[in-house]
């Protein structure tokens, strides 16, 4: 079970920032690249003021604050020059669709993405779209923004698929700004599937790729997620993937690599659940030798074991 | 002051993995014996589904997850080469006894070491045994299960010995995994006293080594209670050492290194107290040159400078 | 806008320890030179019963422990060496001024920065005074506190300036210790201004520079605040500096290095309402490639790209 992507997380919004800039970045996707990572996505193009590209739309309509770089510009380029595919990604407002107003949220993201399409859909690496917005059940309009949004980017770009990273409200689905590590009680897997089974049917065509995170659940309790998922997605012919955290979550730094033995053990289930494609959240500051956190140099020499075996 | 012997928090309930393989473990061992480091001290060899080897009674009855190294096995074979001590480590369930069922962890941890001991016990260095329920108190029927492991243990191995590691109900005895760093109020040098010597009179001859973790009280507090420690454990026969950890708890980002100036503090203290070992919380995360935090190594220098003094 | 000094965080409340010697901070004292940092400021020279160099004040009449290195003749010797300007601070008890008692708190510093001035006074890079104590309103006899102090302090060495770095009482004015990163609500800036006016009025003449920390308040709110402060600064006469936070107040992790793009907005917006110098808190952990921080090289990095261009 390989990890064939990545999220790049510029904008964060919970992970601390690396400083790098281009010529770091252009040796970490040279360190992805080394273990079979040919996609990049980014997790979105801004969060509340911070934006990864100087948009138009975003600066004079949400004030936000022009960025140094032009990341999607930098990330294109080096996707271009690695030979590996770029997912652009929408915006988070945290304020519209949280806020009832999902509508606005569409709005919004339609022409930020318009803007970078004209702006940056030249580049070879220009692969697909993600829509960043994260549930875990059919809340906020969610179905509805999905769909709509989906098929705008599909039309806007001649048909480049469209992914979405969703969670599950499994036990350790906890803010990350909070200490406690665990909820009282998970989501059921037949309330999880019931919920995706309506929004999965909502936004069929619309949308290509799902992978759920997997990291909220505890790891007895994933295959069977994974199972579901996989189901569910089938049903409406949507690619199915896992999202395999490469940070833990049961440690109370919040967040540093996860311990290789959990990662290993998700990529399993994964595979023994017929999945054949895992993505991570996220290579740079958790999987890679060029990590801020050294801990993440090792866990990429575990992988490259593993995968090498 | 020295510090001759070390925890290896593998498996860690709150301490983040480094993901290290044979070969990094090879050269912190060679780190550790550097500054005077004999001993190495299993923390446990489970905690809830990890565990440290691939146990059959643990994975069979506890549907605990194969691991992918075998951690005793390598430690044991790094200690036999560097010529250091072994201690292993029972497991902590974090249900049974935790929840009224300390019979039922004593049933447990017997079959895990006797499994261990089959497969471990040719080892040279494999020297003693780790208890290692942590309690500050008489509670959870810890007396009986001190008591009837460390003698089990002893009788199956030939008479090593059995080692445990308890803290002081002080200030800072808070969980790592809330934010606070203090109680509102610590547990008095005589209450403590009165709860020991009725525990140490209950274990001994079972348990040879007292470990108090030094952590839990303010550091103008440490000497009385370290002279109290010492006093109990030398009326009822046991060696008594200190715990003295190495990582910092009095700071927002649990854990990282300690401030050379405490760990010093609390050698000095222990050293007036009569103290002649320490052990410390430990070594691979918080004193190393290997450490994935980089002030690990700085504390490494400063120790080392002190011990050369 | 560049950064011309940085705090020197010994001894540090909540900001784990580096654990350098002199070697380690001769290097980073070369670094800051590197990139125009002129002085350095002593956070405290102490904080409970931790402190810098081994009072006999402290150590008699507070029960501070001895302290490993002397660090105020080690930051001055360096000082001297690298020609750069060097700032004592006073102590910071916890328990006097911040329980009613300032007057005991004033006294305390007096007698310690004495000694002090007796001790060090002979260093060519001796070059003015800190006093730690850390406001948003006038409180805890503040405005007294900050006058006696301040004038006698520069008594007693001839006029050298003394400084101090309040705070904004804004949204992100939350304890370090507690995981929660915003309030529900910041001061106004009216509020503020009222206050600060007031207290500016009672101190001018004793204190020299007040450099505001500019992290408590969001990024679209802190150039209206920037402006205030500097206009209230102004009419007493006193310079005004932004004390420009390269840590992140906005990630889970209390704390890591800013991200590059959050300082550069913050040094904008501090150039636009009129300021020339800013410091920062702090170089060592946050923007030196020494960090134990990984991502504070790269800060640097950026940091160093910007002002070279």
């Amino acid at each position: 079970m390989k990890i064939i992507g990545t999220f790049l997380d510029e904008i964060s919004c919970d992970i601390p920032h690396q400083n790098w800039g281009p010529a770091e970045w252009d040796k970490d996707f040279a360190a992805m690249k080394a273990v079979g990572i040919e996609e990049v996505i980014l997790i979105r193009c801004g969060f509340l003021k911070q934006i990864a590209f100087p948009s138009k739309v975003l600066m004079a309509e949400e004030g936000c604050f022009e960025p140094y770089y032009d990341y999607p510009e930098m990330f294109l380029t080096l996707a271009d020059k690695h030979n590996m595919k770029f997912y652009f990604s929408t915006y988070e407002s945290c304020n519209y669709w949280l806020k009832g107003n999902y509508k606005k949220e569409i709005d919004i993201s339609k022409r930020v993405c318009e803007e970078a399409w004209a702006k940056y859909g030249h580049h070879k690496s220009f692969a697909g779209w993600y829509v960043t917005n994260e549930v875990s059940k059919k809340v906020h309009g969610i179905i509805d923004l999905f769909a709509e949004l989906g098929k705008f980017l599909k039309d806007l770009s001649g048909g480049l698929p469209v992914m979405i990273s969703p969670y599950i409200e499994g036990k350790k689905a906890v803010p990350s700004n909070e200490s406690v590590l665990n909820n009282d009680e998970g989501i059921s897997i037949e309330e999880h599937y019931k919920e995706w089974d309506e929004i999965m049917s909502g936004i069929k065509g619309a949308v290509d790729i799902v992978a759920f995170q997997d990291g909220h659940v505890d790891f007895e309790e994933l295959y069977d997620f994974l199972v579901a998922n996989k189901e569910i997605a089938d049903k409406y012919g949507i690619e199915c993937r896992t999202n395999s955290e490469s940070f833990d979550r049961d440690m109370p730094i919040k967040f540093l690599p996860i311990k290789w033995d959990k990662l290993w053990y998700k990529l399993k289930a994964a595979e023994r659940a017929g999945y054949e494609k895992a993505i991570t959240f996220e290579f740079s500051h958790f999987m890679s030798p060029n990590s801020m956190y050294l801990s993440a140099g090792h866990l990429y020499n575990r992988y490259k074991e593993y995968i090498n075996k």
